[in-house]
């Protein structure tokens, strides 16, 4: 895919795009704004621009005179580039254009952490827990009558320099056979030790060679969603990977509802029986996706939050939810993967990440394990937000982490207009500074229907920094637009008129909702804070920021630090890891290292309860502002402010 | 009981008794002949004896007049000891007594090996593998919310110096609900590492404080029966003992026809669950006659032949009936008693025995440790008689051993007249030098009705030592008594006339029988003989003789030693363990040192495979006659008979 060099006028503002990108969403990530309500869908017709030069496709529609096509107008969220392309974008002034000229911000998504298998093995942290030796062993005789199983170890040791070895019961009694009708031509696979010096099992024995094929499964046990994936453990790559809803979901959707079920009668017993089967649903998913035989895996790797974990493990989890909320453990030993009722070879063992309490769980864990936080001097500040957030904070020498209890704004839950980031959710949003005429992205490019939590921040960001709304979060009444309006009591925004919609209703952004959002980001800013403050640090001591879950990968990182859910810090530094716990449980696949260093790791991490915590309600008072009480701790908001304010009339 | 001292005349034999003793039993022990044909029955009247002195109970009956009676005459097998007594045996002549003075030799029985509990607490070998603790632990408050299991681990450590902890599975299942049912009072179960340094498992927790019971099963799976025993490891002590046929008799008698039944289908998998049957019946009935609660079992022991062992745990034989005879393995690792289908908790280990070879296996292994052999600096003979005989030779630095078929005639079998030790039996017995009338004591005191395998050895040995067969078994035809006659060709001696007897007919000895013996005593002998070679020792380096198995409870020594089957070594150093697998499991289960040394005394063993070894057959062939070939091997008897070829006229 070739590079384009796209030129937004009369911004001067140089971006570049690819062949197939759609010129409206360019726009939007270069920061330059184009009028646009109807999300992208082609009907409102107000994100005309005319092509300068280069070459695009479509954005002749109806909209446009045949005049207007002859000058170079297109509809821009119809428009794809096709090669280096200048686009001058119609301005009602030279205020406009000034205006538009200073203020653009690019839009900044998170950098996607990427494993390096290469890497791993260059820093020797790789360590594969399980690996195999092909034997061509001698035959026994009349002058040689080892044992089958003293004939194999014999072997690896003088001719593998394997030592301390011991060989497990399914492997003692397929070996008599095997040996024999193999014609002592075996694979042995060794499960290493996790602690250096302590001895190695051999968990399976298979005729031929089959040292080629080694593999191993992550699966992330969560609330909603089970997912695995299937790992070659020789070249470290995803095979398959794949996701179903927990079956758990008709006994109640969210954690607290479960653990009501699990103290029925038998209810612990169901929900155990319910997550396994779908586990097995999506072991045998992508055991086929990646033809590769159930025989060939030797490990699997689970991670969950503290009550998925629980009941994975058929542990009650009633205690998690009566104060004071304890956890019935914090590690768990290796079990039987087939003793659990998953449908994997005997000679597999289930390692389930540890927990660290009751609400920073096995995931939180596995994502810190996953995304290397414990390995370096840099203090790294870990989110994990849904419903409930999860922060952990620390570095190679501690850590120290809570849960905090955000609500479903950042989910689109409890707006007005919220929903989940599905077709037609405003994602992306700019606003005409001049004219506060909207630009609205929704996702599939669908006429809006609502809006998901990547959408809300992004319009309170802009509401917030354009002065449409003040630091409480209240609408500047005495602005000049029919969009800003009292509806009931409440003044709110309307981004998209009935007739641009899929419901037929306005869409719009009240103060209410906007008044969730901050409650949210309070309450995950106040978390962090408060847990950096109970270390003796302040939040720049924050060098990095890794971003885990559904919610890092749409974010507009800027529009986060504006609104006060994230530190001011330099995006560069902030990664995004997707989904923290399934990677964390396909690097303990990889390599003993993370098997060992875990232990260390809940050992160092400090879980504070933040209801308890005196500080923690002051914080978060404080930071139920925009972007808070203290505008100091976002210098560069409160500079780029200063600067506005002195552009203004 | 009353020390009571009995003098024989004209012997001038002086023996210790108590009171109730017989009479007839006590002089054989002394060594005194008492014509007597009918076992102790009381049928035959031929034991009459007078009192001189002292008080008897009993020995009037029919077959005395009351004129006897009044003279001091009683049948001494109808006469039971009740004070001090001076007896005198009627003989024909001086000659008679001048013999029988200078021939008399006690009986002599090995030592019974006593386990001294307290010995091994003194000798610091007692190292508990499973211990208990009691905790009053302080509940969890919100300013102590570790997880239930680290609590329990945290006070452990701080308040009972324990270190190095792991929880397993099913005491995490348990841990919430318990903690707060028995209101943070409870009693941790740990299991010790085997190896010093690793960690200890907490595999059961139980409300209130339950340290005063900890209890062990030990337990020996015969090819014909089942042992068990129930110990308090505490005290040490066994509570309970119980043996059932082991349930795969239906399935064959012995090993190889096992072995064949598991080669059909599913013949492994039933011969698998048969003895599991039979283990489960004597778990439950050594339970029940203890008073125990099978909760409060901790562990189980295991041990057998290599076959029994392997079908326990559902490995297949077949390979060690075919040459080279290789079994599956040696060590086995401990397994979850209730994954093998044993009716016990789900925190019990199942630890089996391991085997040398195909024909050295578990229980010989477990006698080896469980009579310590392997502490001492002396060469210890242990040897486990029956069918098959074992034979184990070493010390504390190095150990030989090996199996041999001795046929059934220990076990009285293959003779005409042979049965095993049951009622009825001739299981003593001796001859006057000078009638060649015999003095029969049966089990029970019952009508003999057969030969039992220590009456073989007592018979043959007496009738050579007497010269009435010569070293090569063979009856000197020309002694003046119609009990040496030639019936079918083959010479014989009438141990009992058909009407003394409970089968009506004669129950003789023949040269066959005695043939049959020789060739059983001189597979176990050429057996270690062959072993001490290999390892370049002779005979004259065994300090101690260790003997296992029913048949050395009732052998008389020096019996043994004249038919040269026992090497000849002061009796004092020889000891009987009985069931020696059931004892190596006893110790297993109160110390951990034995279940480490076990695996370095697995390795230091050198397992010979007799038929292979080419001085084994030469040694065979020698050791064909009584004694031996080599007369000086055996320097006491040598003695004795040239002081009685000096003492006939």
């Amino acid at each position: 895919m070739s590079t384009r060099r796209v030129i937004f006028q009369p911004h001067n503002k140089e971006v570049v795009a690819a062949d197939g990108d759609n010129l409206i969403r360019t726009a939007m990530e270069a920061g330059v704004h184009i009028n646009a309500s109807c999300g992208g869908a082609g009907v409102c017709g107000k994100c005309r621009v005319i092509i300068e030069s280069g070459t695009v496709e479509g954005g002749v529609t109806e909209k446009l005179s045949p005049e207007d096509v002859s000058k170079g107008y297109r509809l821009a969220c119809q428009t794809y580039i096709q090669g280096d392309v200048t686009v001058r974008i119609p301005v009602e002034s030279e205020v406009d254009a000034s205006v538009l000229n200073k203020l653009a911000t690019p839009r900044r998504a998170a950098r996607i952490h990427q494993v390096d298998f290469e890497e791993l093995k260059e820093q020797g942290l790789f360590i594969p827990p399980v690996e195999k030796r092909y034997l061509e062993l001698p035959p026994p005789s009349d002058q040689d009558r080892l044992p089958d199983v003293t004939r194999l170890i014999s072997f690896l040791k003088a001719k593998h320099n394997e030592h301390r070895l011991v060989a497990r019961l399914p492997v003692i009694r397929k070996i008599p056979d095997l040996l024999r009708s193999s014609g002592f031509k075996v694979t042995a696979t060794l499960a290493r030790p996790v602690q250096p010096g302590r001895k190695s099992h051999i968990i399976n024995i298979e005729p031929g060679d089959t040292t080629g094929r080694n593999f191993a499964i992550a699966m992330d046990i969560g609330t909603t969603t089970v997912y695995g994936q299937l790992i070659d453990v020789i070249s470290g790559e995803v095979l398959a990977q794949h996701g179903e809803f927990n079956g758990q979901i008709s006994y109640g959707e969210d954690v607290l509802s479960r653990i009501v079920f699990a103290e029925k009668p038998g209810g612990l017993e169901k929900l155990h029986q319910v997550v396994i089967a779908t586990i097995n649903t999506v072991i045998r998913k992508i055991v086929k996706d990646s033809r590769v035989s159930l025989e060939e895996i030797s490990s699997i790797t689970l991670a969950g939050n503290t009550t998925m974990t629980q009941l994975l493990l058929k542990i009650t989890p009633r205690y998690i939810r009566y104060a004071p909320y304890v956890p019935a453990a914090t590690l768990y030993p290796p079990v039987t993967a087939s003793n659990l009722g998953l449908e994997l070879g005997d000679h597999v063992s289930a390692l389930v990440y540890p927990a660290i309490s009751s609400y920073v769980g096995g995931d939180i864990v596995a994502g810190v394990m996953g995304a290397g936080l414990y390995r370096t001097e840099e203090v790294t500040l870990y989110l994990d937000i849904g419903t409930n957030a999860e922060i952990v904070v620390g570095n190679k020498d501690w850590f120290a982490c809570a849960a905090c209890s955000a609500g479903p704004a950042f989910e689109g839950g409890g707006l007005q207009f919220g929903m989940r980031a599905a077709k037609g959710a405003i994602e992306d949003f700019s606003i005409d500074p001049v004219t506060l005429e909207p630009m609205l992205i929704t996702v599939g490019n669908a006429r809006p229907k609502g809006i998901c939590g990547s959408g809300l921040i992004t319009i309170v960001a802009t509401f917030f920094e354009l002065g449409i709304i003040d630091n409480s979060g209240k609408y500047h009444t005495d602005l000049k637009t029919p969009r800003i309006r009292e509806h009931d009591g409440v003044w709110e925004y309307v981004l998209a008129w009935a007739e641009e919609t899929q419901i037929e209703r306005d869409i719009t952004l009240n103060e209410n909702d906007v008044d969730n959002l901050i409650r949210a980001k309070g309450a995950i800013f106040s978390g962090y804070q408060t847990l950096l403050e109970e270390v003796g640090l302040t939040l720049e001591n924050i060098d990095k920021i890794v971003l885990a879950g559904g919610f890092g990968s749409y974010v507009d990182l800027e529009k986060a630090m504006v609104i006060g859910l994230l530190p001011e810090i330099d995006p560069e530094k902030i990664t995004y890891i997707g989904n923290g716990s399934l990677l964390g449980c396909r690097m303990s696949s990889l390599t003993n290292r993370l098997r060992r260093d875990v232990v260390e790791v809940t050992r160092k991490m400090t879980s504070f309860e933040l209801s308890d915590t005196p500080s923690y309600m002051h914080s978060y008072v404080a930071s139920l502002f925009l972007p808070h009480t203290n505008i100091d701790l976002f210098p560069r908001l409160k500079a780029r402010m200063e600067a506005r304010r002195r552009l203004q009339p």
